[in-house]
């Protein structure tokens, strides 16, 4: 237990939130946009009886979380954050209505729970500070994606929302960090909207794929909302339709003469593409979804070029993910681009990333002391903090260290920067597109071996020497706490 | 190809869509809730490619598309349907917006398309027939979960939400009746809104959790929207926050004196239990969420009868599922209900479904000819569809028969039926405890071998012989065309 030194907040010249001793936020709400607004109930129960809990008992503290990521999953070297816009818009939007305060209020378990908690929720708005890594940025395990400081009970409200938006992002996008990789330097076109958690699930995966690295996707709603490139032309369906399969593609080519990648295996492959120069009108592509792909490209190919179509591309999909795109790639599959759905959307490999939250400092009553959680193997280390970055001269990253942010700077580039302020942002999340290039970039400056798809490779991570006496402490001051 | 056989209609009484000849849906729509009606462009594009081809080409067909798993992931012997209410809220709502019409219509694959595509969108509405087993069934693969019949063009653009919201209702119902089953009677609640795929994604999960056995969730929205069971009381950093353990505790049952679990593990079990059993206030129950739950649970349940607190409850919680329960039991675990978060939001065994949905039968100029995919390995039957379970004398399901809709019955009772006939609903879809009821009595009448978590066994199910004539039929007139 300490106070809070003062010149940190000089070093960091964000404003802690004014409002813990009396969390009550501005009454104004603009009721038109109300429906719109995410709301507060998307929590886990025990968010809202613990905050509850805190205005029964009096206990007004300013929590600071952190947001991060356990260990890897198997076959996973690094993590690329993202999820980032969509968190900070829940934070900036999260409201509870009439009707939601109303369905909290009738619970059995609230009956206990003086009116003033209700009234609360009902104005609640949330007014934190928010420090976090950019999107696209690598991170490792330990690392804090996210760190919120804020009364407790806001603080601890919107957890359930900040671990899923930014869990799914990232886990999307590393899988797409990976599967891009593979396919060295070919598009990759996120196919993933049918094989989304809900059709709605599939809006931020495409968009986490492009920062990931894929060149767009076939979701259309997602192409609009976050203006991503969308791809697609047709399906098997569609040959099927058909009496006859030229008359499929004769019909295709009719509407859309400039923009057509026809499929090739809803029958037989080499009978399709035999009917398609056959009839010598030229598609702008074509498309193998099953099948001995790698072999079937590479003669597909090699009619396309005898018939002078060298400009025709050949695109796959069917079941792809990096594994399979570097086998094709290492059997000389004649490829252009890939689409990958199932892998992308759900990644089987990987499928899900385990992000924690976890409280690692509170101040109440003008002291300050640093939390942890000290079970054997989920320990988890106290203190606010901030990770350095050191590298190479040419770039390339060293190691990382995750140091308490009141700790002197030892070299490195800090990795989060702050975002919001008193519930407001503070800098302008960045675009896609940037989110994208720091991925890029991020991905050049990993040690090779990281970087391999089929290879763990650990890079390092180390903790400074105050964070380990801080754990010490907390866990002597919890040993002493008990034996009182 | 064949004439359609007249008689069929009188047996299933749904009237065909009348529209198919000329696919415009009325005019009106209510544009005060055009805000909240789901997206049309929440879909793949080439499914917008094709609905535009097929109107430029003046291609009028009735299609019938059939919604199935191709086969059952590893780990499952059985799949329990779920998702068909958020499927036919969809299909009852679905409409373009004139921006996304717009949007559309500036894509650049859009540019030689009629201006009628654009005006047929901005009055969609879809107007087709819809048989389905109803939520709950328990079905496996090739047995279609949905049947739609409708203008082709209406049919495509639904199906990336159909599959996405079938296939992952039908996933988490699954894996939930697993976790049930090895639970053997206790409670079991979904913990999974924090791993969803983004918060929203929770909210259908918690659902078809209940549906497939849960008791209820921590998901307090979906509690509300769904009218759910919800359950939750305190996290770590409840304990993390305070001072002193002892106090974090005192406080809890301060503000929740009838209704507290108390969560032991945040940094020693045995020093927490002691110190709520010194305090003489007695909790409604105690939370484990790691270490050795099993040998923790008989050491805590041992102290708890010791102070005469034999009606306090132990949660199990943390990395729960099917496998980790059927242990934790096999251990004489002394548990009274368990969360499952991870497990039930993101299956790690079977962490998707790859549902299809295929294109079966065309009605187009008065002839209907049935349709099949033939690749090697992905083929699959064409023709309309119907399931007959055939069970023994005391409820037990002995075979499913897969037959052609025409097909006289042979016993057994028919899975699929009439849920939507010309864009309107025909009969309500039933509760969440209706469906619920349904999956329990469907487990119960499973094969005992098909029943067990940790145990391959392949339920029979058989395709007619008209069925595989009709598949040879198909494949036939296939090779003949392309000869032509």
């Amino acid at each position: 237990m300490r106070t809070r030194n003062p010149p940190l907040a000089r070093e960091h010249p964000i404003r802690m939130t004014s409002s813990r001793a009396n969390p009550q936020p501005a009454a104004v709400r603009p009721s038109a946009t109300e429906a719109a607004r995410p709301s507060g109930l998307l929590t886990d129960l025990y968010e809202l009886t613990m905050a509850a809990g805190y205005m029964q008992t009096h206990f007004d503290a300013l929590a600071t979380f952190e947001l991060f990521a356990r260990h890897l999953p198997a076959r996973r070297n690094y993590l690329v954050a993202a999820g980032l816009e969509q968190a900070l818009e829940f934070l900036e939007s999260v409201r509870f209505t009439k009707k939601e305060v109303d369905f909290l209020r009738a619970n059995r378990i609230f009956q206990k729970i003086r009116p003033e908690f209700f009234s609360y929720l009902s104005k609640f708005h949330f007014t934190g500070d928010v420090w976090a890594v950019p999107e696209g940025t690598i991170v490792f395990p330990g690392e804090p994606l996210l760190r919120v400081s804020a009364p407790i009970v806001e603080a601890q409200i919107v957890e359930t929302y900040l671990l899923a938006t930014l869990s799914y992002q990232t886990m999307i996008a590393s899988k797409a960090a990976r599967v891009c990789t593979a396919a060295q330097g070919r598009a990759v076109v996120d196919f993933g909207a049918r094989r989304g958690h809900g059709a709605e699930a599939s809006l931020p995966a495409a968009r986490a794929a492009v920062i990931g690295g894929c060149a767009g996707t076939s979701n259309v709603l997602a192409g609009m909302e976050f203006g991503l490139p969308i791809y697609g032309t047709q399906a098997h369906s569609w040959v099927m339709a058909h009496d006859r399969e030229s008359e499929a593609f004769a019909s295709f080519l009719d509407a859309f003469p400039d923009n057509s990648t026809l499929l090739l295996d809803t029958y037989d492959v080499r009978q399709a593409l035999t009917q398609i120069l056959a009839m010598g009108r030229k598609p702008s592509g074509v498309r193998l979804d099953s099948g001995d792909v790698a072999k079937d490209s590479r003669w597909v190919r090699r009619e396309l070029d005898r018939a002078g179509w060298q400009d025709v591309k050949i695109f796959a999909s069917g079941d792809l993910d990096e594994y399979r795109i570097r086998e094709l790639l290492s059997r000389h599959a004649a490829i252009d681009a890939f689409g990958v759905g199932t892998a992308l959307a759900t990644p089987g490999d990987a499928p899900h990333l385990n992000m924690i939250y976890k409280l690692v400092e509170v101040e109440r009553d003008g002291r300050i002391w640093e939390a942890a959680k000290l079970t054997r193997a989920k320990a988890t280390y106290p203190g606010r903090k901030q990770v350095f970055r050191h590298s190479k001269s040419d770039g390339e990253f060293r190691f990382d260290r995750i140091v308490l942010e009141s700790e002197p700077a030892q070299g490195g580039k800090p990795l989060l920067v702050p975002v919001m302020c008193g519930g407001k942002r503070v800098a302008n999340s960045g675009t896609i597109a940037e989110a994208r290039e720091r991925c890029a970039a991020g991905l050049a400056h990993l040690p090779k071996a990281c970087r391999q798809v089929s290879q763990s490779a650990v890079y390092p991570v180390r903790y400074s020497k105050a964070l380990k006496t801080m754990l010490a402490d907390v866990r002597e001051r919890v040993r002493r706490s008990a034996l009182k």
